[in-house]
């Protein structure tokens, strides 16, 4: 009988990774399993089955593994958003929030055209702060995000909240509650 | 009349990047074409087609974009091997020397089961420090190397002839010959 695992069920919670008190959903188990892989994509992609996406952008680092693939299953390009001074071409950057302090993600200033409409790929979403700065990126290089999409969605830390109050879809495969 | 680029061709070259003198290969120009991303991800496997592949294992940070298409067009598991301490399970590590100091790769050690057959596949193949640090760690779990996958060679730089003295076959897209 085929396998009747969702993708919650190939997600493993390590404790106390990385600060003591921390439920660290590792989604690492999920990726190497085939079946698992497949279906988190497939489902990643469900809610935009038929939309116009031009492009896939994902967020360092797991959102590239993600990203990749979604981006080939869709058979468009795929452009990576990524932490200062990892690009090597002129880039724009958005600075935010961290719990302690600030942080800072850069997108090629090329890397997208006005008017692409872009899906943004990233394995957990919790307070939404790189999100939204990848969403502001994207916006400045004059292109749209279609929505964004995750395996994981940390509800109680407001990430979707702070997202769709920028007026972009959100999709998640699976919630925890709590932290 | 379709596109006659090759690979080569969709790569820029960013002089001076991430120091004075280093002519970088820039294939995010690559990953955001969506024929180009797509060819890459043929090429990539193509000497392998037919042959029995359990698992794709990528290099942080670029061959997680690359290996989860790849993985995803073979309809198989990702594995990533990441830097040190980014992984939040028990992992087993892996030294390598850089061209100043050393650095520490890592796998989780239940990613792989002994006698699995593994695809290793990186954007880049300049030493091969990295790369030979990855094979370590996948033989180390008791699996097995079917081969490593690069976009680039800079065989220059003796990557090639250390892994293939290692007695995993080694395919790359492009060369550029000198650093």
């Amino acid at each position: 009988m085929p396998s009747q695992k969702t993708v919650q069920d190939y997600i493993r919670t390590i404790p106390d990774f990385p600060h003591a008190g921390i439920l660290f959903r590792d989604v690492t188990t999920l990726f190497q399993d085939a079946r698992g892989f497949r279906l988190a994509v497939d489902q990643l992609l469900a809610p935009f089955v038929g939309e116009k996406i031009d492009m896939v952008a994902g967020l360092e680092a797991r959102g590239f593994i993600l990203g990749g693939a979604v981006a080939h299953q869709l058979s468009k390009g795929f452009v990576p958003i990524r932490k200062k001074g990892k690009l090597p071409a002129r880039t724009i950057e958005q600075d935010y929030e961290l719990e302690y302090g600030r942080a800072t993600v850069e997108i090629h200033d090329d890397a997208l055209e006005p008017g692409q409409k872009v899906l943004l790929v990233d394995d957990l979403l919790a307070t939404g702060g790189t999100a939204e700065a990848g969403i502001r990126l994207i916006e400045r290089l004059g292109a749209e995000v279609v929505g964004c999409t995750f395996v994981v969605d940390l509800p109680d830390l407001g990430g979707r909240k702070r997202l769709e109050a920028m007026g972009v879809p959100v999709h998640a495969l699976c919630t925890y509650a709590g932290l």
